[in-house]
């Protein structure tokens, strides 16, 4: 399916790539970026123990660092070269305990901007069969 | 200074701290409870690389699951014996990039209810100069 | 299109169209219930000056007061007969200015539950072509 | 109690007022400024049976209304003059039911910033003994 969105940086893929390259936490969480469309990313999750809260699911924290990132990458993916993006605040709704091996974080820009970007995102079993948890967040972009 | 909130467990100190013990991410993040009181906790977070987004602040998400696990363990906090803490939810703020040596996460009761507990949270330096972060969260008394 | 949800309760409709008549506000403010089906409805708000902020625009209040309207009555839907519906939270995102002469709210179930029923809900110009506002909701089934 | 913050525009006063004035809403409402200060507002709100719900009770969407101009008006007097503010985006907690004859919605800046300040609002009862809702805004000026 074709993105709604028209990049403004032809080198969008492998700037969000890079960037998500240098966040360490993924490194850390063992996530992996596996698909960047303009104004969309998607990020896999293998499920860990260490990543647990105290029923042994994925912590909601967790699950938001990995949409954080997806809706942050998707937003940066339409921004121009040399741009950086922020986070300025994100609201997350758990849906389901997040039980299973591996899980996808998707995140979508709504409405790009200049300066303020709105993403949805959500998290879902691998499959795509269960929603776990949906984010909406507003990305600033840092020149 | 005395708190609010009169705890319905009495054990409620030891319980908070054995349910924050299971909560396996604390531990990969090396986050540790300095503070438990009826309707309120703290939690320090040292600084770790590995736990940075792409500018080697610590990432939004893992500030969210501080003040997340801080926020509910307050909610827990006044639960009856026996109940567990769900997030319903939950809304952040990023304030100021991370950057520090050690951070608290304070997690407080604004509202218990017998289903519903609403909790406000912030992230700041350990010195308590800087506010970081705010959070919003809805706990969930599951029995 | 089909719902993607069965109702608990064949007298849905009957039920969502009485409680929407019973909030004074939509009556104050001029707006129609217009579609319900099972676990979705859509609220019209024509424009009028006496509801707007200071650019004339539609105060980003009284939108979220439609929305949240229509997110009520979509979970309220899929409630059993008897039960009533409250609102424990909301977030709203404002993409653009509310311009024009008609407006429409719609509520969507996202996920339904015995207690908790979330839902997302837009706010577009009547010919559905433009995006206005977000919504994320909590809601409660009270018996 | 002298506010935290010092105003950029030293006629602040005049022109947060001015601005609440052209709200039409506020006027539709009944609602009134009563106080302002830098990065801090309080609006009154009486009671009236229009701007109910189906219980009676002020409908959430009301509430929303009068704290997010209270968190507008807040962040307005910070702003340089010539500056408008936009609310980007909020979230509400609903407390507790809205009863009561008068009602205060109180705007309190908690960070400023040249393009984005983050406000928190609240509505209680008149005497301020009852917290109805909490609210978290994002605002942005527009120059």
């Amino acid at each position: 399916m074709a993105s709604m969105f028209d990049p403004q940086d032809p080198q969008y893929d492998a700037r969000v790539r890079e960037t998500f390259a240098a966040q360490r936490i993924m490194l850390t969480f063992g996530a992996r970026l596996v698909r960047v469309a303009p104004g969309e990313t998607d990020i896999e999750l293998p499920y860990r123990e260490d990543l647990g809260q105290q029923d042994g699911f994925l912590h909601a924290g967790v699950i938001t660092t990995v949409v954080d990132s997806a809706c942050g990458s998707a937003a940066l993916s339409l921004m121009p070269a040399g741009a950086r993006v922020l986070s300025i605040e994100f609201k997350v709704n758990l849906l389901s305990p997040a039980k299973g091996k591996l899980f996808v974080a998707r995140g979508r820009v709504v409405k790009p901007g200049k300066n303020i970007t709105v993403c949805t995102g959500d998290f879902v079993t691998q499959d795509g069969t269960k929603l776990l948890a949906i984010m909406v967040a507003t990305m600033m972009c840092v020149r």
